[in-house]
C-alpha cells in the first residue's frame, strides 16, 4: 500500500483573505511538502477569528495527520494562532527560558532591549516542540494532538522557509521513512530550448520507461521542468529508480537539462561563464532591461555580466550598438539582421566574451502583417561565430517579453555547453 | 446594521494544490470583492476530485451567500467543475446554441474547426446563467441555489478576470445595492515617495477624520496604498463620504498622490511625458535592467522612453556614460556623485528630457562599513539641474533592488508634478 502522510494547510490573516497578499507561502509549502512524499490534499486561508481557525482545525483533523499553519505568531493583539492552539490542545503557555535567551541576545546585537510585548513571543504552549527561527524573533510550534501533528509558522515568508527546511522537512521525511508505508519521492530536472510536446516525443511513450515512477512536464516561460516521482518503502530502491528515469532521460535529452531542483537557468550560466573566466554584454530592445534585471538577480554576478544596452528607440541601436542604418532600414528594426549586428555591437562595446541581441514586437502595437505582435528576433555573438533565430511567440505583450527572454538564455547556456 | 455579503472562494486543480501554481486568482479575486463591498471568509484549494468539491459546496453554502470557484473548466478529463455542479444542483447537461455559435466563430477566425472536446464546452446546466468569455472557449456559469450563488469561472486568470469585470462584478454590485443593508464601498490612492509612517504623521489621528469611515495603510517596495473604506445604505452618501476622506488626505499629502485604485507609478510617468512631449533615459548599475523593464511594462512606453545603459562595470560607467574615472576614485562607484554624472551622462547620450542614475550595494557581497548593504544612490537629471539623494534600504538583494527602482520612479514623478 502506498503510504501517503496526508498534510492541510492552513494560511490565517485578514491580509490575505482580503486579498492585500497573494499566498506565495502556501505555493512554496506545498510544492516542498509534495517533493518529500507527502500528498497535501486542502489549502485553506482564513481571517484573524479564534472561532474559524478551531472550526477549520476540528474539520481537517479528521481527514489529515499533519496541519500546517502559517501566520498569526507576531506580537500584536490579531496574531490569535498561539492563544487558539493553546486552549485547543487543553494546555497553558508558559515561558521557554531557552527562547527568552536567545530573544535577549537577538536584540542586544541590534542594540535594543527586550520589551514587554517582545518578551511574551517566548511564551509557548508547554507540550509544544520549539521550531527555532534563524532570522526573527517568533519561533514555530509543533504540537502532537492525539495522533495529528499540528504546527504552527510565522507568516513572514523568510522565517517560514528556513524553519521548514531547518526543522519541519527532516521531521516529516523521519516520519515518513518509519511509517514502514510504501513512500513517494520526486526529482525535478530542468530542461530550456524545447518545447513541452517536442520533449514529450523525444523521451517516447512514458508507459515504456516509467513502470511504477510518474513523470510531470511542468512548463514556464523559460523551459519544461520534468519532476520525477518514484515509490517504494526502501529509500535505496527508490532512489535507485529515480537514477534510472534520469539516466533515461540524459541519454535522450541530455542537451536539454540545465539543471535539477531549484536553480535558476541565470544561475546555470553565470556558474559556466565564472568557471571559464568569460563574460556576457547584452543589447536588449523589446525586452529593454528584462534580461539584465533576470541575470543581476544572482548574486556576484558582477564576476561575469559586464552590462548592456536598452536600445529601446532606432538610435539607440546606431549609435550603441553600431547597427547599420542600412540594415535597418533593409530588413526593419525587427529582424535577424538587426539581432545579429545587436549581438555583436554590444560584445564589441563591452569587450565582453558574448554579446546577445533581442529585438520584437512585443505588443499591443507595432504588429504587421509580415511581423506580426510576438515576432522575436534573437541573436547570439561567441568569439567565433554568431546565431540568429527567428521566433513567433503570442498576443500578450507581457508572455511574449518573458518567453523572449527564456529563450535568449536558452540559447547562450547551449553555445556554452 | 452592516450587511456583509458573505462570499467564499474555491480554488480547483491539483496544479495549484502541489504548488506547481501560486494562487493569483484568489487574491486578485478577493481584492475586487472586498472593493465593492462584499466579505471574503475563506479561500479553499481542492483537488481535482469530485467528492471534495462536493464536500467543500455543502459546509460554505450554509455560510456564505456566494460561492467563486475558479478552474476544472476545461475540456478535458480532470475538469469537474461542471458535472459536479449540474449534479450537485439536479440538473442536467443542455446544448447552449448561442455558446456553440460563438464557439464556431472562434474557431472559424483561427482557421480551425469546432472539434467534439470543444463542442462539448457549449454544454451547460440548464439551470445556469452563462457568463460569457470574451477570450476563451469555457464560459463562465452562475447558478442560484436555494439562495446561493455558485459562480464558476476558468482558472486562466485573464479569462477569469475577464468574466468577473464584465459580468459577474455589476451582478454583485446590483445584489448589493438592492438588498436594503448598509453597503461597505473602498478607493484606494497610490503614494509613492513616502514612508508609511510618517504618511501616518502628516495625516493625523485617524479617529479625528475618520468618523464612520476606514483606512488601511498598504505599503509595498514602490509607495504605500491608501485604502479608504465608507458605509452606508445610500450610495450617495457613501461617495459624498469617500470624497469627503480623499480631500482631507489631498489636502495633507497631496504631493505624494500619483493615482489611484490599479495604477502603476510606471503608466502615470508615461502619461504625464508623452503629454508633454519629454522623454527618458536611464543608467542602471545595482538595479541593471529591472527599472527599464517596469516601464516598458507600459504599453507604447516607446513614445517617451528611449532606452539606457546597464553599466554593470565601472568600465561601461566611464565609456558609456561620460563618469570621470576622477569621480569614481575619489567617491566610489556608489556615491551622490556618480549617480550624478551617470543621470546627467545618460541624459546626454540619448538626447532625452530626463535621466535617471542608479548606483548601490545591493549585497550580498560588495558592502563596506562607509557603505553596508543596502547602500543606494539615486540621481535625477532634468533639463535645468540634477538631484542626487543617498538611501539606506535592508539586507536583502532583491528587496534592495526592489526599492532602488521603486525611489527612483518616485523621484522622477515628483519632479514631473
Amino acid at each position: 500500500m502506498v503510504l501517503s502522510m496526508r498534510v492541510a494547510l492552513i494560511s490565517i490573516g485578514d491580509e490575505v483573505l482580503i486579498g492585500q497578499i497573494v499566498n506565495h507561502n502556501a505555493a512554496w509549502l506545498a510544492e516542498e511538502l509534495t517533493l518529500i512524499g507527502c500528498s497535501v490534499v486542502e489549502h485553506v486561508t482564513v481571517g484573524d477569528v479564534a472561532q474559524q481557525l478551531t472550526q477549520t482545525l476540528d474539520r481537517l483533523r479528521s481527514e489529515c495527520s499533519v496541519i500546517i499553519m502559517t501566520g498569526g505568531l507576531g506580537p500584536t493583539h490579531d496574531d490569535i494562532t498561539k492563544d487558539v492552539l493553546t486552549q485547543y490542545t487543553d494546555d497553558r503557555l508558559v515561558m521557554s527560558e531557552s527562547w527568552l535567551l536567545h530573544l535577549h541576545e537577538w536584540m542586544r546585537e541590534r542594540g535594543r532591549e527586550v520589551t514587554e510585548r517582545n518578551a511574551a513571543q517566548a511564551l509557548l504552549p508547554s507540550k509544544a516542540t520549539l521550531l527555532a527561527n534563524p532570522i526573527g524573533t517568533a519561533p514555530g510550534l509543533s504540537i502532537d494532538h492525539h495522533g495529528c501533528l499540528l504546527v504552527a509558522l510565522p507568516g513572514v515568508p523568510t522565517e517560514m522557509r528556513h524553519i521548514v527546511q531547518r526543522h519541519l522537512l527532516p521531521v516529516l521525511i523521519e516520519r515518513l521513512e518509519t511509517s514502514g508505508g510504501v513512500r513517494r519521492q520526486y526529482v525535478t530536472m530542468l530542461t530550456a530550448g524545447i518545447a513541452e510536446s517536442s520533449l514529450a516525443d523525444l523521451l517516447g511513450d512514458p508507459q515504456e520507461f516509467l513502470g511504477t515512477s510518474s513523470l510531470a512536464f511542468l512548463p514556464n516561460y523559460h523551459g519544461v521542468r520534468l519532476r520525477i516521482g518514484a515509490q517504494h518503502a526502501d529509500a535505496t530502491v527508490r532512489e535507485a529508480e529515480l537514477w534510472r528515469v534520469r539516466d533515461y532521460i540524459m541519454q535522450r535529452a541530455a542537451k536539454y537539462v540545465y539543471g535539477s531542483g531549484k536553480q535558476t537557468l541565470a544561475e546555470v550560466i553565470g556558474v559556466r561563464l565564472r568557471e571559464r573566466g568569460q563574460t556576457l554584454a547584452i543589447a536588449e530592445s523589446c525586452t529593454s532591461g528584462m534580461l539584465g534585471a533576470r541575470l543581476t538577480d544572482v548574486a556576484g554576478s558582477s564576476a561575469w555580466f559586464l552590462g548592456g544596452v536598452m536600445c529601446y528607440s532606432n538610435e539607440s541601436k546606431v549609435r550603441d550598438l553600431a547597427v547599420s542604418e542600412e540594415t535597418l532600414g533593409s530588413f526593419g528594426a525587427v529582424s535577424n539582421e538587426v539581432a545579429r549586428e545587436l549581438a555583436i555591437g554590444v560584445k564589441e562595446r563591452f569587450a565582453s566574451t558574448y554579446g546577445i541581441g533581442i529585438t520584437g514586437v512585443a505588443g499591443p502595437g507595432g504588429g504587421s502583417a509580415e511581423k506580426p505582435v510576438g515576432t522575436v528576433c534573437i541573436a547570439v555573438a561567441t568569439p567565433e561565430h554568431c546565431v540568429a533565430t527567428r521566433h513567433q511567440f503570442g498576443n500578450d505583450r507581457h508572455v511574449n517579453r518573458e518567453r523572449s527572454v527564456g529563450m535568449a538564455m536558452a540559447v547562450l547556456w547551449r553555445l556554452l555547453s
